[in-house]
């Protein structure tokens, strides 16, 4: 990959030409809805106990150069994603042989899977399953400087960003053609001149998904029949509403769809699973309207992905309870534990068995080889494999990173920390850990973020790039809609403090192809 | 008028019910632009040092009822209104007999005229001039029971919210119809079950007016010719910002015409007028873009309507500075003196000359008085009309209210306390003074609010309606645009505290029509 490509971009900003951009992308954001609640920390005590504010979503002012051959190959390979994700969600067996040897080092797998095998016991009445996903990738500089597509982690569950990406694709429109005719919001830059990010349809696409499970469902299975509706679960306080929002407002204006939004707290109190019905139809009693009753087609989680979630055993209750009803889950239990880090490390062991290509037996090899090359290489820790060479030897430590397997169960350890820190935990702690072969971004990527407080930052960055799709599947492995579509590209400042605590930024951002 | 219609109206709310509708209100105005910049009595000092924070702008729960046969004749009238006022703003003899009277009491009014007749001095270069109005009224309950419009204002300068009012509508009708199919948003009341609020087309029609002044300025009058654009004067630290881009990015979007905004205190130091054109173009120079100028076709002032605005000489320089140019001005400075409290008194006035038929001669004398049945009879203090005495006696001073000429200057005189009030000060003044009969709204009318800082206020209301319209027009008369369309209905809290200062709420709201 030409690096300098990076070199003098984003170009540099007068005083008044940052405080145009700074201003324009403010109050674009406010009037398009590409916003977040605030931060607490942001805001004094007491300032808002109504709730009420917002704020801008944390965005670039500039888009980022991205490679063309990247973008295109991540989409080209997403519906293969997707059916691959479906396969293993079918395989319990192969499935069930990973994640019952996590069972003891990760109390979150052991829980999910426990809900599993109690429906599984007791029948499970939906054969339907939903999947919006976002496969997340960062452009990798070969040795020989050509840039290849390496992915960091599949994401099965609460695939988020999606309604902010596709806003944040427009502001970057709007700000390199305005004003028409003349466009002079950026400075002056080749890049910039360029075009514009490629079309975001992020938003179509996830609640596509969404309406072809609810239509899928078929009439309601209540006596007398209720009326449908997609029910979004999501956490309390959550401040990323309005992400959510934009796929309950397409659902709703396009596809006529009632959708509800439910906090995971008030599973049990706001929704019903008849046992004298055989299908088990979710039944959800808005409390606005006591009267009224609709039956759950689609439940969308928006929670209950990370184990802080869980407080209780309450919440492990009303996930069994969701689990074992009729309505489609997007996820599925089973399809949450497809995309641990366990199994993504299993795909990408470089020796051993070729899963891949049991997986996708129905698939052209040479797509699923170049399946195979978005990997970046894993491994286990066992006496068996390579991994344990690898993670202990200075040397080949110093390429790779080691990553917790458990979500939500601390920080990654990299290179030369990697040794030390495996020998100070006892070594059967040590199937907890993936270890991976780093990817190397491009070195002079620069980027100024505008965050949620109104802090202007500049600095190196490091971009992902997500690409976003949808399948339905039955468990015989039957698939009744698979699409790709829409994209996010989320910008990270790489800078450190001196106590080596991130300082920068995270942000959305978009895409210019080069 | 039926005032039954109002007894049960808003229905009741149990506190899920309020809950929903509240928590749907604040999240659908963020997500839609439905927005105003937080007032800074709402923050702590310094908790928003960026200003980047924004909150729902204040609005009703539920649409209010309103006669149709008034709204609509509010529309029916609006072109009318349209040409009259562009009549009156051409007769500069007419216009000018009653301002010159006004320049002793009124220092704002003689700052306006002194800077027409400074162009006028050296001569006027641009013929056209442009009229963004709104025309407000309430609905007057007849002694018979009867609904009629009433005409409280006529707006010939900034008039807001259109932008936002669009947005109201949709949120109700959303309300009104969510979810598709088996709408549950708000409780049970038949007339809720009746229908949505009529369309609401005022964000077209304002940047359409626009978009004809934009383009029948013709090409640019430099050498060599510049881009052109369309310029937003504006306040610093303007609140109501998502109002304007309401209809900038329609401008931008439907219409690609460049628009920028500009604070009027910036007015002197980023736009020039070259005394060697004898054209005069007004020529905009983008601080973000030193190398750029733009040529203005059209000065959208949504700032330069009060009084406080001038704080100093350097601001009626700026104003002199924008009328003395070759752009088209929206309002022009004798537009804008057609629009004070004056005028609409002297075409009021009962008795007199006709000053309503020689204005609009071609008019259809039906629909001419049609529109003088929106008047509210109206009186000067002068000792030869019947003003003096109706507002002196205090059984007939209980039927007025005593309304102010001068904008900003203080608030209006109820009733029991003119007579007291007048006596009060020097005769000389009287004629800042206009009197006018009291419109008697519906008694009973109720709505719930949710203020800008999410408190909720449920109260005895009254509403006005507002109408836009669109004019475009040269100083021989002649008409090249004449469009009606767009609404606003303005709910305010009829309550009172014991300090006499109203406690209530000032909220955006919609229409049923019955």
């Amino acid at each position: 990959m030409d690096d300098s490509m990076y070199t003098n971009y984003p170009p540099g900003l007068s005083p008044a030409q940052q405080e145009y951009l700074v201003t324009a992308t403010k109050d674009w954001a406010i009037q398009n809805g590409l916003t977040v609640r605030p931060n607490p920390a942001m805001l004094p005590e007491g300032a808002d106990p109504n709730r009420v504010l917002a704020t801008n979503a944390p965005v670039t002012l500039f888009p980022s150069p991205f490679p063309k051959v990247c973008f295109e190959e991540a989409r080209a390979l997403q519906t293969v994603y997707n059916e691959l994700y479906a396969a293993i969600t079918c395989n319990e067996e192969w499935l069930g042989k990973i994640i019952e040897d996590l069972v003891d080092v990760d109390d979150f797998v052991a829980n999910l899977w426990k809900t599993h095998l109690a429906v599984q016991k007791e029948g499970y009445v939906q054969n339907l399953s939903l999947g919006l996903y976002r496969s997340d990738y960062m452009a990798h500089v070969t040795p020989n400087n050509a840039p290849a597509l390496k992915q960091v982690e599949f994401n099965t569950i609460s695939s988020s960003f999606g309604g902010l990406s596709a806003l944040v694709r427009s502001l970057h429109t709007e700000l390199l053609t305005s004003p028409p005719g003349s466009p002079i919001s950026y400075p002056p830059h080749p890049l910039l001149q360029s075009g514009v990010p490629p079309e975001n349809t992020a938003v179509e696409t996830l609640s596509g998904g969404l309406a072809a499970a609810h239509k899928a469902y078929g009439p309601s299975r209540s006596t007398p029949d209720l009326p449908l509706c997609v029910l979004f679960i999501v956490q309390e306080g959550e401040r990323n509403v309005f992400d959510h929002y934009a796929l309950s407002k397409r659902l709703t204006q396009f596809y006529k769809i009632p959708v509800f939004r439910l906090a995971s707290s008030k599973i049990l109190d706001q929704t019903t699973v008849s046992n004298s019905n055989p299908s088990r139809p979710l039944i959800y009693h808005p409390p606005h309207s006591p009267e009224s009753a609709f039956e759950v087609t689609t439940v969308y989680l928006r929670a209950y992905y990370s184990p802080d979630e869980y407080k209780s055993e309450r919440d492990w209750e009303a996930r069994l309870h969701m689990e074992r009803s009729g309505a489609i889950k997007c996820p599925s239990v089973l399809n949450q534990l497809a995309g641990c880090k366990k199994i993504q490390q299993v795909l990408a062991e470089p020796t051993g068995p070729d899963h891949l290509s049991s997986f996708l037996g129905n698939v052209d090899p040479a797509i699923v080889a170049r399946l195979r090359e978005t990997f970046a290489p894993q491994y286990d820790l066992s006496t068996t494999g390579q991994g344990r060479e690898l993670a202990l030897s200075p040397e080949t430590a110093m390429k790779h990173v080691l990553k917790p397997q458990r979500e939500g169960g601390g920080n990654n350890i990299y290179k030369s920390e990697i040794p030390d820190f495996l020998r100070s935990m006892p070594e059967s702690d040590w199937k907890g850990w993936v270890l991976m072969e780093l990817i190397n971004p491009a070195a002079n990527a620069q980027n100024i973020a505008l965050r949620n407080d109104g802090e202007v930052l500049r600095g190196s960055v490091i971009s992902e790039l997500g690409v976003y799709g949808t399948i339905l599947w039955d468990k015989t492995g039957k698939i009744s809609h698979n699409e790709e579509g829409g994209w996010l590209l989320r910008t990270k400042g790489k800078e450190v403090n001196e106590g080596g605590v991130a300082a920068g930024f995270s942000s959305l951002d978009s895409v210019l192809l080069y």
